[in-house]
């Protein structure tokens, strides 16, 4: 086969064969495809797409680039859930413990923060001994041993979407739903799951920000992975504004906590809790959203959820207390408030800026090797459409630095907007898409 | 800057500015912008086009990437003439001396077989001792001397177009307009012209094979010499079948001798004087095309275009007895005749595969290292048009490997067709652009 063939029938609108597509994966994972042709392969992508088979073939050559794992020994259904990634997304984390507490097995891998978006790992590390870096083996004796472990993914897993998203990363050619979507799913079906639940944001603070694009990215996602035989739910929530209302590290973890102990804000108890039922719905385990509903609200109330969190927490070396006691966990010295600058209707909470804020204080990375500060965050006080007074905060800012203070603080004040007229609140559950 | 905004921008079909041209290509040549990221950019331009003024601003940044050429120290107009490459196209070999001859200075860079296309580099070097790599002050002084240079583009031209050649050809982006239009025009304009003549070729032996890209590469081009300042004829021709009868290099010396001693096959000789004509006006020698090809006709009857010929030829270091008989020119010892399987009028006498059947018996490079076999080569007997006879000899193959002949052969029964019907011959000369 010819490289420089196949990328110029993609260049021309044709179509690459699954042999084609899977020869194409395998050289450039043994490199013997350089950087400079696989670039140009992308943009042509990026211009024409994959059609659903081309997609389903890039995917499952992309699933098999490296070692896959088997939990088919696991009785439980295995169901994970992921995100596209939002400003105060910490869904996974009361989530995981809830459905596991069901009897689902969830092996969730989890990403770093990267950009605007918060990461799952960065959050959990703030759990003083907590290990993410977990090998296969580990990685599944925990899953049997609790039936959840919260761990990244494997250097083994998938080394073929690690280097052609470091490629695209730097070619152009990041926001193409085809590259987005095998990403993700050739990843999540690396797991060797029996149902994935997909959380695809929309809005101003999402990769996705209109509603069309994100229904399409689902739809993609969905049908790779009815191709590959796996059951998946795309879930379109908001993203116009953060989830929660705390966006940035251990101050997520605290929140986290907050919902597994009884507590915790609407919008983010909303999602969590439409998440969970559609995963008990997909493991079987429910037959009806109404009783996956009651079956979730009983691990709050009868402490199961919490305590799997700690079981699982101290199975990857966390120290349980900072949970037990979230006053115990980091926090930036210094507090800063935002005020209303007048009276009426919240009318923006720019997730975007606020997350970018957030980077800027030290609560994600603005290059890949940046450390992330675990104490610092924004707490964000008011949610659109909620009434507000002049000088009454609308954010507080836990901070450690004085000029990245002054670099978020600067973002911050434009993020939100007061309106005279009373705002309607946005839709959080916008679609599904199964 | 960053390189990946330009990408990001050209690929969503927005413009570059002419100083973050001028930028891509400075830090590409100065290998600042890795391949990876320049083949994505170049893939986003093949999509997405360039516009006037940014190919305008693609070109200068090439051109001005090396050293250019100066010389405006000679009195005489300086004209080249350009061809974008066809099978049997030994144009430039009579043309540069019948128009030197008349007192235009011709400083000639021709670039080597690739494909099936012939070079005149290759068509020269079959001169003994002919040397076609000088040194600018080597080419200067040749120029000055006799008033015509035959060469290959020095290194130090140009070197943008050196790399992003050799990266489009590796990443599937070699047939973009505009990218072929600035690759000639960036290297033209380095030689310091006063006019340039385009010999634009369209057929199933051209690079463009309709008319319309033709007509829009011509255009293209001649635009681009408008923005530089320097005034630029396209003519476009036909490329259906090969130019004259030989297609090789050391029989295509011989047939250009031919011409200049008043012999030559008329459709040769069309495209010769026409672009001769052209040449004479744009410099301004003569005024109107009738009087052009009056003193070009001159120059053949007095013997003073080939007289031209082996002076430049003993300039650059070849024998002139080869010229002056060219019998002693290289022949393969072994010779093949394809007949006519039938009767009637030669209605195909296929460029393409005829060009790649002299490829594999050796007249060119079916890779870029591959050395050429000078007497080797494919003599057409009949035209487009000509009524032929079952067993007359269509065409005559000078080899010298049984294997390469074998290949060759097989092809070369495939490019002939006999039609019952008479067949209108193809125009000759489809077009002009100024």
């Amino acid at each position: 086969m010819s490289i420089i063939g196949l990328i110029e029938r993609k260049r021309d609108a044709g179509r690459l064969t699954p042999d084609e597509i899977q020869w194409i994966i395998t050289e450039y994972t043994a490199d013997r495809i350089p950087d400079y042709q696989m670039s140009s392969l992308l943009m042509a992508i990026f211009k024409e797409g994959l059609d659903r088979t081309e997609l389903a073939a890039w995917t499952e050559a992309m699933l098999h680039s490296g070692d896959t794992l088997d939990f088919s020994h696991i009785a439980a259904a295995k169901v994970d859930k992921h995100s596209t990634g939002g400003v105060g997304d910490k869904v996974s984390i009361p989530l995981a413990p809830m459905v596991a507490a069901c009897g689902v097995a969830v092996p969730m891998m989890s990403g770093r923060g990267l950009g605007h978006t918060g990461g799952t790992l960065d959050k959990l590390e703030t759990i003083p001994g907590f290990r993410t870096a977990l090998d296969p083996s580990e990685f599944t004796s925990i899953l049997e041993q609790t039936g959840i472990v919260l761990a990244g993914q494997s250097e083994s897993l998938v080394p073929a979407d690690r280097r052609i998203y470091a490629l695209r990363d730097a070619s152009g050619t990041v926001p193409s739903i085809p590259l987005i979507a095998s990403s993700i799913m050739s990843k999540k079906l690396a797991e060797g799951l029996d149902a994935l639940v997909l959380d695809v944001k929309t809005g101003q603070g999402a990769f996705m920000k209109d509603f069309e694009r994100a229904r399409v990215l689902a739809e993609t996602m969905v049908d790779i992975g009815r191709a590959h035989g796996t059951v998946v739910t795309g879930i379109i929530t908001d993203m116009s504004q953060p989830l929660g209302r705390q966006v940035g590290n251990a101050n997520e973890i605290a929140e986290s906590v907050e919902v597994l102990v009884g507590g915790g804000p609407p919008d983010l108890l909303d999602v969590t809790f439409r998440l969970g039922e559609e995963m008990l719905l997909l493991a079987g385990i429910t037959a009806t959203a109404e009783e996956a509903r009651l079956r979730l609200e009983e691990t709050i109330t009868s402490g199961s959820a919490f305590e799997k969190l700690i079981e699982v927490a101290v199975a990857q070396g966390g120290d349980p207390a900072v949970l037990e006691n979230p006053a115990l966990l980091a926090r930036a010295p210094e507090e800063a408030v935002l005020s209303a600058p007048g009276s009426g209707y919240l009318s923006r909470a720019d997730a975007l800026a606020i997350g970018i804020a957030a980077t800027r204080l030290g609560a994600g990375r603005e290059r890949k090797d940046d450390e992330i500060d675990p104490g610092v965050g924004i707490t964000v006080m008011a949610k659109i459409g909620d009434p507000v007074q002049r000088g009454e905060p609308l954010a507080r800012i836990a901070w450690s630095d004085r000029g990245r203070f002054e670099r978020a603080f600067a973002l911050l004040e434009g993020a939100f907007a007061i309106s005279d007229e009373p705002v309607e609140p946005p839709q959080l559950i916008q679609g599904e898409v199964r």
